[in-house]
């Protein structure tokens, strides 16, 4: 079968940090999808995305409270209807929570909370738009975000094989257990997605300067998405059910 | 230091499956400790138990329901009292639930209940219990039970690494996930408690015929048991921060 175009890309989390940056060169980039779908809680609270939208085709904005299901099931109407037959090609699960809990402070509280955004609510996300992903995952061959892909953003805060010795400084019980939790997901679903032929991974950013990451982090937000982007672009079979870095490397569940 | 001897084990979900077993073996072991403390939801529905605790000096049996902050702060007190100054040598969290959950029949609910069973109690069980954990390991050196050390009952099932391929075949979402960060909880623990000399793994029981394994289980319960009492006894500092099998096999996160 020939290499299909990819379409359309659905990212949540798009109102600031990563997933605003995601979509902001996606829209300018030479490989775009015709359709950008950025998602948010409250994108009305975004100067940034709301202007970015004024001067760029093809970018819909949709309000979309990824832990909520009547907010995912209203959403993914919305994004049918955006879509049409085409389907949707790349489902990027960005959207997350983040905050320090070491042994002294972690709550039950703080550990569900985390769970319940970053682990299960991608899962339920992924689960509301399979329909979309299938549909376009028929309409082409091979596996990458040309045909359909689930992309996971995880972070190597969420590799237990690296959480020990210096590594694990930055130990944060609730955020390193989510991410762990979300990593054994996108497994999950890549053994589920593959006879459809959706590919589904895990992705480390890097250490980025956001909210999330703090002033100290390692990298701009710039070079983040960079690099993310052209692991998204040369994401073929061998990367199925796998977890990469920004650069990717594979990384160590 | 010369090495101690194994004062006190505490058991979580000991009313029936692997608890139950551990409790009975280790009552009869000769290289049991004085005090053995089962504990379990509702004990009073155990008949096995409480005879078992009518024939074995040293074996307590106390209410303690792991997910309930209330229970916890509860059972550690009386804990307190049947151990006094020796402190507490080795925390078995084994209370966990599990039933199937494959992509069509999980739900948001399904995971988070075993989120809280299966993760978080764990680790706030362990935070409650290390006064008592820390007073044993100051009178000992080493890693080991002798001294002191928090077993986490984990599963293959939670290997991300070992969740793929023909292996995928029982992939149960919140199973899985649920098992996974506690795997992560396991390692982040190891890193926090490794100063006071406190060992802390994980532990694959095998796949047993119990209530929850079902009846086309690999082992027996007393196999499993068996095996899971050497390893136990065998702990040491190369242990520390790993996930090992019933046969003491290294198994990848």
């Amino acid at each position: 079968m020939s290499q299909g175009v990819w379409r359309s890309v659905l990212m949540t989390g798009s109102s600031r940090g990563i997933g605003l940056q995601l979509v902001t060169q996606l829209a300018n980039s030479s490989n775009r999808p015709a359709t950008i779908i950025a998602t948010a809680r409250n994108p009305a609270a975004s100067t940034a995305l709301q202007e970015l939208s004024k001067t760029h085709s093809g970018l819909h904005i949709v309000t979309f409270d990824v832990s909520s299901e009547q907010s995912i099931s209203s959403a993914s109407e919305q994004v049918q209807s955006i879509v049409g037959n085409s389907g949707l090609n790349c489902l990027i699960n960005n959207a997350a929570i983040g905050f320090s809990t070491n042994i002294s402070t972690v709550t039950p509280e703080a550990m569900m909370t985390m769970f319940q955004v970053n682990t299960v609510a991608p899962l339920f996300v992924t689960k509301a738009f399979m329909p979309l992903l299938e549909t376009a995952a028929a309409r082409s061959g091979g596996m990458g975000i040309h045909r359909a892909a689930v992309i996971n953003m995880s972070s190597v805060l969420g590799s237990i094989t690296l959480n020990c010795g210096d590594a694990a400084k930055f130990r944060s019980y609730a955020y390193c257990t989510s991410k762990a939790a979300l990593n054994m997901v996108t497994r999950c679903l890549a053994a589920d997605l593959e006879s459809s032929g959706i590919l589904c991974m895990s992705l480390h950013p890097g250490w980025v300067r956001t909210d999330m990451g703090g002033p100290h982090a390692d990298l701009t937000v710039e070079q983040s998405v960079s690099g993310i982007l052209s692991v998204l672009f040369s994401l073929s079979e061998r990367d199925h059910g796998e977890f990469l870095d920004y650069h990717g490397q594979k990384l160590q569940w």
